[in-house]
């Protein structure tokens, strides 16, 4: 569900508007699972699904799968001479992702370097557009400083800056309240998730810990059960007024739980069902993902015969 | 001359008994010509050019131009995730280069990534040997460790541990006696080098200065004439006789220098005659280095495959 504020709403929305890529970042999610590839061989058909079952249409948007694109490598190895190690160590996302998984000397150096793989996943397409989250900022930025290097000493235009589309909730709290859903902190709802487990999820949930009995007053903010009433409560007056009231002391969480249990499950139950008939036909999901990748390997040679021209490597 | 007593010598033998590839690294050559990528493009014919004048025969040996193998991109992005940060710092090739190039802050991980590069370069064909200098032995160990690492933890044996074949001389000391002979240290002859070019670099060699009239006693050591004929001059005996007299007093570095001139324009003669002609069809050159790229590109597809199977990216 994080993902779904974070990115796939917006992309629905994007798909009508745009010439729409959307990539499958396997070797990305190799970085931090370097000994796991069947996991990140069972996410992508995953991934796939939580894209397909929210509506994003493949008539409309052009999936990819990052490892098929054997240009995003090259224009890797060409963007690392553009980068200084210590710029990379600046920068804010990288360092405090360092921090959040605990590298010191085993930070390896596809991690350093992933925000410059980013850029080729991003410029490969020559995207103009790219819907993020205000902590992907930085990223934008890197890829800013490296797009206006390679045309500055190349002297050329082949390579396309991208802006940065801020989605509007950009992040969504972990169900402990930590900084943002993920799979890697144990915090996440699922798109797939049944009735049964977000309910329990809701449950458990963080809200104030000092709000001990209903007639305690309750902090609304840093309070995820409103963080995601805020989002998802289509009726944001009542969400004013239950806060009001969580504010004053006298409303318990168990209230406010169940009405979000309720919410929650009316947004995942047609994306549910959805996603659980794709998931009879694995086969369609991957031939989506690997007919788009086909789409964009030529894109891709198109943008390297570019820049191949512009770094004289065009023998 | 540094390029081929330390490597083509050992090419040119190594051809009769292996199955060889010689690649031509443009893309590191960019690593550090960042912003010179018409030099990088014009000494690719140059380098082809030493190759094929000294007998490297294309009949026998695959010839290939780094950036026409995309497989080297892909494979370093995986790799990438197989080595820390720290243990590329600590790669002391690189940190004698980083120290030589006087790099800070400034430090691009391309340079800090050519390793990783390297190690791709040799397995994407399956080396079981790689012809180097003692200098590059810490590159050969980065290899062992990511092969190593990777069929381990992939549970594979896709990759093939290279063994290092050091040349018996490794590598030849600059005209000024210092480090070795290169380029960018302006202390280097070409195998280009006219007879009188060859002659004015011979002559203003570095020797002994503490040895300044023909009746005092020379150092033999350190001496880069003397170097210089205990590689070139087939007479051993005699090398050892000047060295002597030398050491005793009496002989002028003029004499050693005139010796030195005749042998290594004797050696220089045929291969510059075969580079002049060969020079005059630079469209050969290329065409022998795009048509052995043809051949490594397929090799590399097969080692892809194998990668891909392994680390469950094939699709």
């Amino acid at each position: 569900m994080g993902h779904y504020v974070g990115s796939l709403a917006n992309r629905i929305e994007l798909q009508n508007k745009y010439q729409q890529y959307v990539m499958v970042a396997d070797l990305q999610a190799l970085t931090d699972n370097i000994d796991n590839p069947q996991k990140v061989h069972d996410n992508v058909v995953q991934v796939g699904l939580d894209y397909l079952a929210c509506g994003i249409d493949p008539n409309k948007t052009t999936f990819f799968i990052q490892s098929l694109i054997p240009q995003i490598a090259e224009l890797t190895i060409l963007y690392l001479n553009l980068v200084t190690v210590s710029r990379l160590k600046r920068n804010p996302t990288v360092k405090n992702e360092i921090q959040q998984k605990g590298y010191k000397e085993d930070l390896t150096a596809g991690f350093l370097m992933y925000p410059i793989h980013q850029v080729a996943d991003i410029t490969v397409v020559k995207a103009n557009l790219v819907p993020v989250g205000d902590d992907q900022l930085p990223m934008i930025e890197q890829a800013h400083e490296i797009v206006r290097n390679f045309n500055r000493i190349y002297q050329t235009n082949a390579l396309v800056e991208p802006q940065a589309l801020i989605s509007k909730t950009s992040r969504l709290v972990g169900t402990d309240g930590k900084a943002k859903m993920s799979k890697s902190m144990g915090n996440a709802i699922y798109l797939s998730d049944s009735a049964d487990a977000v309910a329990k999820k809701v449950m458990s949930m963080y809200t104030d810990p000092l709000h001990v009995k209903v007639s305690d007053p309750g902090r609304v903010e840093g309070n995820a059960v409103f963080t995601y009433l805020d989002v998802f409560d289509p009726n944001k007056e009542e969400v004013q007024s239950l806060k009001d009231h969580y504010s004053k002391g006298g409303l318990g969480d168990v209230v406010l739980k169940r009405r979000l249990i309720d919410i929650l499950n009316n947004f995942l139950e047609p994306i549910r069902i959805k996603r659980s008939q794709l998931a009879k036909d694995p086969a369609y999901v991957m031939d989506v993902l690997k007919s788009g990748s086909e789409v964009v390997r030529q894109v891709a040679e198109k943008t390297m015969s570019d820049v191949r021209h512009a770094v004289k490597l065009n023998y």
